[in-house]
């Protein structure tokens, strides 16, 4: 079923569609009066809701709350190295919206080769918020990821926090390491939160990982094929879905 | 470093390059005499190789057997629902061959909207073994996976056997079944093999999972997030290595 995210808090049983949901249930998937989708509202609980008027303004009523609630028991912040292309970018937040991330950062690591100016950031960073936004949708998340962007690793460290930080580093798998990942996340709880850092094309170099490892960030292998910078993350979440969700551990 | 797989079997220290090979090492990237790369012959053993001549054919002297295998400990078969989209078996094969694959297999399914011919099905398997092949290479994979067609999920069946098959069933996840997936996986041990079915872009059919349940398939949820045809295998193949490959199970 169609699902929808609409900024506003329940005040009551109806609830005015925005033009633009409106256009897409009406005009492009035909809705007619009485029929069914899903909407979430700004306090990411979802409903059951029908459309009860389409002109002058279309209205649908909230039939009644979803209980399940689709979202990871903990939040995941992905920080990612840019990578080169545009496509890279776009399938790791479409495909991260859809394994559950909570929000994806792009920065600028010492090997990547794109540069967003100002101008470029706002631009870009709002196209993959549009993607964001579209896979949450049809994901049937709860909550919506942020798509953000960070100038470098430094800032990165300094701005986002969360209560386990890991770092996705191929020389951890070289060097016989691997069961560390497996470790961490079978120690997470409900509500803790994660960051992991992945390169970029070129990998990240020593120096930023042992930038990171003096800052307390755990290095990783992800197993022993050398997984490219966008498959990476997906693995990931994976994994932490697997063990949260389908393990029955937490 | 490059990895390229060369069908040949040892027979000395020193092994002739084919071809498109040397082209791609001598002319792409201006490999030199004593340049090393690696090699992963018909066996599937891995070797440290030094380029010892370029002309009049390039010639590659086999330094050392490399000890590590990438292979997942368990073969898996990709078996997906044809998706609609050119792109979506592209990034199945590409994604899946980094994350450990042994085959993938495109099967018709009831809701598959494209249709694969027999002149379309060389022509589009045989460029989608050409992603594998490359995919293999830059994961370092030590087999190249085998991308094939199927024209009916009751050949699938007939064609396709495994120590274990599972169904990726969405309903499976909606109905609260939470843990299928993992306790199947758990149970994996060295050299088994795992038939892993998807639906296309619309979807199974109850019929379609009715006939595999018969036939003793398990239908397993991927957790509670809707997935996309394309994504459904990435996170299955990535649960795999996670929990044969990291978690010190098997």
């Amino acid at each position: 079923m169609q699902r929808y995210f609409i900024d506003q808090v329940k005040t009551g049983d109806r609830i005015n569609i925005p033009k633009d949901i409106a256009h897409h249930l009406v005009t492009v998937l035909r809705a007619t009066v009485g029929t069914e989708f899903e909407l979430v509202l700004a306090d990411h609980q979802a409903y059951l809701a029908k459309l009860v008027s389409t002109t002058p303004r279309a209205t649908a009523q909230l039939v009644e709350k979803l209980g399940k609630d689709s979202e990871l028991p903990v939040s995941v912040i992905l920080a990612c190295g840019l990578p080169k292309t545009k496509e890279k970018p776009e399938l790791i937040v479409q495909k991260g919206t859809e394994l559950g991330a909570s929000k994806v950062v792009f920065f600028e690591a010492e090997r990547s080769i794109s540069h967003w100016n100002t101008q470029k950031q706002t631009r870009k960073i709002s196209r993959l918020q549009k993607i964001a936004d579209a896979a949450a949708e049809q994901s049937h998340r709860n909550a919506k990821p942020q798509v953000e962007y960070c100038a470098s690793l430094k800032q990165l460290l300094a701005d986002y926090s969360a209560t386990m930080r890991l770092v996705a580093w191929e020389e951890s798998a070289k060097s016989g390491e691997s069961s560390r990942l497996y470790q961490s996340l079978s120690k997470l709880h409900k509500n803790d939160s994660v960051l992991a850092i992945f390169g970029p094309e070129g990998g990240l170099s020593t120096a930023e990982v042992s930038i990171m490892e003096e800052n307390g960030i755990i290095p990783v292998g992800l197993g022993p094929r050398i997984l490219r910078t966008e498959t990476a993350p997906l693995y990931f979440l994976s994994a932490v879905s697997f063990i949260t969700e389908l393990s029955g551990n937490s």
